[in-house]
């Protein structure tokens, strides 16, 4: 019996498939190679090019292995891409996990762990952000990771469908073996923009407003070590096979970090003066996005192991100075 | 310029094509023919047999036609069905929306008006239901509806879309000159099921529950007729086309009938005994469901004119019993 990582050549995809592949599973990786990397796939998973859209292609592969459970992370993630683009995101991530469902269901799949997003919280109610708040996305990318929670939760009562939704916000660093890491184009996340300074690529970094009500006058952001959300997806879908009930858990840090103390951490590191430049605040940045994980460590059992900033983006630092350009060469 | 009609074979796209031709608009009707029929078509609109998932037949449409506005009808609409095959709904309502509204702003196209549901309130705060009231649709059917109105909001914010969405209860009777009416399969709404009976078709009516708080104890529902709907919908496109901004309404007769009503209304208009049997109450079926639509009214100036239950019942009758199976033969 084998897991199915859908985007496990993306991010937090490979990763996860790095963990599970260290733990002895079996494991099978589909991934349409859009955003992914074929480079970033564990060379002992089965690999399918394929595109979760493609009803035929997605029967073909659950025709051909035997699939206990499958993660999924195969989804349009850019925030600012979905508002530009909104029906891309309607159409990856909704439609894609629509014919993915189907699929399971055809074939008797029935459990299934995927990344959600706090960005299903909108503008939090207070932090950290609790499971149980007010769920009102104000960007399309967490409105369509929002509607698939709800189309799994339709699917479960009328198929049996079971699955965990996990909800977080910014993934960060690098597997400890420095083989993978994070490679996006555009690159939005926080600190591999910070790290092109030290690598030369970039002259400074831009601080989006110093005058929040924060300790330092900067955003406090929720940053999880990319092995840590791994570790949180794999105990998830033990517990769907050991007969857990439907569930959504918050994966976050429960402080988070302001942008200055990012950025100072990154200079201790890499050694590098890092200039940073206070711009203007940016429309709809919320002073703290912090989420509890209370529940996903009583429930899960989990227990971040990276947790620390300066091993976050040590990590980070590691994979970046040896792969300035990620997968391409 | 041409209005174009989404499911315009069906039940409330063809009695809206009619009134459209009434008026002297250019038509084009689309439909996929599952559940509308092409003899509902009326013979003066161009009709287009088509998917809206098919996004080449689409786009052909509007290369080929000039349209200056959308009203959109083509969905799954049973909420039974959406409980037990979900997955329909997602594929069916919001995928083929998602590229419906792809061809549209890729060709410009930029109103539409379409039949959301009051199924996306859920169970009601209060009645009569304001726009404004909290919306937990407690079927899949409405939460498809309530995400269709979600994509419109985004792809608004993205592309300039503007979009009237028009949320009701229950459609009855017939076209007044009985060329056109009600005919589904399996049929689950109350008129028709009641008009079996003297149709010879049903020996009797089941009524589910008569412990209810209202005036008699049988359930209290929205009915609003066809032609009705059909005027709203055009009222609605034209206060897109005179400038009007995104709107929500509902369409609703603001009291409501009991089932009892229904019923002695419907023995008084077709002469017939009708016997009623009193069954157990249905899990999930509220006490009352009426909306308000005081708002309709207000800015689009809509007059409902056979509000009347007898009138509704009657236009009904005069359209099943000349037509006991519905357009075929």
């Amino acid at each position: 019996m084998a897991i199915l990582v859908l985007g496990g050549a993306g991010y937090i995809g490979s990763h996860t498939v790095y963990e599970l592949i260290d733990a002895g599973r079996d494991v099978v990786v589909a991934d349409n190679l859009l955003t992914g990397f074929r480079a970033a796939v564990h060379p002992k998973a089965r690999f399918y090019e394929l595109d979760i859209r493609d009803r035929k292609a997605v029967d073909a592969l659950f025709e051909k292995e035997t699939i206990e459970g499958v993660i999924h992370f195969a989804a349009s993630s850019q925030v600012g891409e979905s508002m530009v683009d909104p029906l891309k995101y309607y159409d990856n991530n909704l439609w894609g996990t629509t014919v993915l469902l189907q699929s399971m269901v055809a074939h008797g799949v029935d459990k299934i762990v995927f990344s959600s997003t706090a960005a299903t919280y909108g503008e939090p109610e207070r932090v950290p952000i609790l499971e149980s708040d007010r769920t009102e996305p104000t960007n399309c990318y967490g409105e369509t990771k929002l509607a698939m929670e709800r189309m799994m939760s339709w699917t479960s009562r009328a198929h049996g469908l079971r699955y965990v939704a996990l909800r977080y916000f910014n993934a960060c660093g690098a597997h400890p073996s420095g083989a993978i890491g994070e490679a996006h184009d555009p690159e939005t996340h926080l600190i591999p923009l910070i790290l092109q300074v030290p690598n030369g690529e970039r002259e400074k970094i831009s601080v989006f407003g110093d005058d929040y009500p924060t300790r330092d006058g900067t955003c406090v952001r929720d940053y999880i070590h990319v092995t840590d959300l791994a570790q949180a997806h794999i105990l998830a879908l033990d517990y769907l096979l050991a007969g857990g009930e439907n569930n959504v858990f918050n994966l976050g840090n429960g402080v988070g970090f302001t942008v200055k103390e990012v950025i100072d951490v990154t200079r201790k590191v890499t050694g590098h003066p890092i200039p940073a430049e206070i711009c203007p605040r940016r429309a709809g940045d919320p002073a703290q996005l912090v989420a509890s994980s209370e529940k996903a460590k009583t429930v899960l059992g989990w227990k971040p192991q990276y947790a620390e900033l300066d091993t976050i983006v040590s990590s980070a630092w590691t994979w970046h100075k040896n792969h300035p350009n990620g997968y391409q060469g």
